[in-house]
């Protein structure tokens, strides 16, 4: 058999104050497109399907077309997890109807523990899940991290796997060793622990969803598959999509989405970014990561700017000594404690962050997060 | 064929503050029972299932329980409209799919114009809405008021009508001539006009839902079922239950719900509800209301009240000048304008309204809060 693997849609998220339901529709049919035609027999989307517990009226709407389209017009079966994002029972309502026509969209721990059967593959659809969860279905208080926690699950899953089928696990965590962008930061950081990957060695492949880059793992059979959109400006140089995955092999083949706007960079003055010349030759549609190289104050640059480039992100002064974000009015852009650091370590240096200093970075806030929390 | 006819369910809903949801539980799985034991071929619920747009974690849970204990497991066909305490977006997730399994939920006008057959009768299923909608549906900006778009949406329906069937309306309206009561009132008044009753004329049976009293039109084909529990103090002497309808002769049959805890009065002295000769005669899990008949302050009075009642929702003091309700801290009661007058009537007379004069006070009441309403 042959299937799609597709995480974080976060329906409903908003881009620095930009709504992004038509981005997240068109994305949304280009993962149908592709299904079609590459003919898969499942799409998986591993978790984080709506952006918030409670969804606006949009979303629901939204998300509820995109489901009638692809499981009762097209007819595929669908096999989904909440993530730490969604409401588990919220997102459970019409579960038991879905599953007559093959959509399984598994919200809690038991669910997990039986397969989904496919005549060559088992699915086991993991929701995101809190350690107490585990303790309370196993009624054992040994399981403290949510790595023993999946552990255990796991081991229960083994007990029902048929010898003569493949296993797909598909869920919704924090996979140790993995990298991650700013978009899914402030929820994870602190609010889940890692779970290491060998925890997962019983399995042909692992879809998983929570990161939200597909390299956060590089290689081998566990794998995110990134967000459907670039939801974030960490994630500019990423490329979105979907991995297609025949189940004879197991090999995970990338099939990028063609994003509706694109997040775009641009340093220039602003005299050549209000230039005819220069941003006729731009894509004035698309997000816009703006460095501007001015040293002057530039009154009311913002409207000006959005009078051409309607949907400008972020405005950055680079030449003067000190780094401005400007964002939109309607949300005050937090910045990244990473992105704060590099700037600082740029500015007190003159260079950028190595790979590795930007590693020691991370796993140093991390843990300091993680401490904050703990004494909050 | 046989069915069963119920609405204003208002999961969620609390009672001064007191929880209700294992008592909504109660009553849900006695309509089941009856539903059974009188084997009818579906149930009709007239919408007002969730008692807030966007209900609560428990009372989603709760209510996704009922229905699949309804319709998948007893293989109960149920046809289900949005009220106006429903959203009706967020309600129509999984509507597709419950479909599938003779679960019609409805909530757009559209899907209000197309029967549910059954072999002897069609259902016409027509959720709440505003005049708007059927402005925008019909292209027609002469519907003004909810009479005439009801008006035209039965018009609409009628080219629908088969003439070897018999018609059934299921729908969410204040119908003009009903009476009311205290726990519907806030919506009500000034939000919703009234649908003149004869715009049902065409129908066989009018399955209402809205107002809380099955007393609301007392004869006829065109019924309210009332609501699940007794949501307020003014309905303390209403009889909940539900409607029994054969379709041969479509005359309702009431049989009525046991509730868990009933909504009791009780008028004595704070010496007698709290002498344990007293107390031991009387039910004391219901939810009470005391009139109290001392002049002396009493200390901690309420306090010492739930000591033996735990329910307690009021407590009025009717040997004094003032009248003073006292009600729960949790939630601070708002006393509805009849009541009011109807109180200050008593202490300037002395005498109880009439029901001709209470109903020249809810005409006028309701008139004059429209016209606020308008003003705003």
């Amino acid at each position: 058999m042959r299937f799609l693997h597709t995480a974080d849609w976060h329906i409903g998220k908003k881009l620095h104050g930009y709504d992004l339901l038509e981005n997240q529709k068109a994305a949304m049919e280009e993962i149908l497109a592709i299904a079609k035609k590459e003919a898969v027999d499942a799409i998986i989307i591993a978790g984080d399907l709506y952006d918030r517990s409670v969804p606006g009226i949009e979303s629901i709407e939204l998300l509820n077309k995109q489901f009638i389209q692809m499981n009762l017009e097209a007819e595929l079966p669908i096999l989904a997890v909440s993530g730490n994002h969604d409401s588990a029972t919220r997102l459970a309502t019409g579960g038991p109807w879905y599953k007559q026509r093959n959509f399984h969209l598994h919200t809690t721990l038991e669910e997990a523990l039986v397969p989904v059967e496919f005549p060559e593959v088992q699915f086991f659809l993991l929701p995101y899940f809190e350690p107490i969860a585990a303790r309370l279905y196993f009624e054992d208080d040994s399981l403290k991290t949510i790595g023993q926690a999946v552990g255990r699950v796991v081991e229960a899953m083994a007990s029902a796997f048929d010898p003569n089928k493949k296993q797909v696990l598909v869920s919704h965590f924090f996979v140790a060793g993995s990298l991650r962008t700013d978009s899914e930061t402030s929820v994870e950081v602190g609010g889940l622990d890692a779970v290491p990957v060998d925890v997962f060695a019983a399995f042909d492949y692992v879809a998983l969803g929570h990161l939200h880059s597909k390299n956060a793992i590089k290689e081998g059979k566990v794998r995110y598959s990134g967000s459907l959109l670039k939801y974030s400006l960490s994630e500019i140089n990423d490329e979105k999509g979907v991995w297609l995955i025949d189940s004879q092999t197991m090999e995970p083949v990338f099939q990028a989405l063609t994003p509706l706007q694109d997040i775009q960079h641009y340093q220039a003055s602003f005299a050549e970014l209000t230039n005819p010349t220069i941003y006729q030759t731009l894509d004035r549609q698309a997000f816009w990561h703006f460095e501007i190289t001015d040293r002057a104050i530039i009154p009311n640059m913002m409207n000006q700017l959005r009078e051409i480039y309607p949907f400008v992100l972020t405005v950055e002064r680079t030449n003067g000594h000190d780094v401005v974000v400007q964002t939109t009015k309607k949300r005050s852009k937090k910045v990244a404690p990473t992105v704060v650091l590099a700037n600082f370590f740029n500015e007190v240096t003159g260079e950028e962050l190595t790979d590795q200093q930007r590693e020691w970075l991370e796993t140093g806030l991390t843990m300091a997060l993680d401490t904050e929390k703990k004494e909050d």
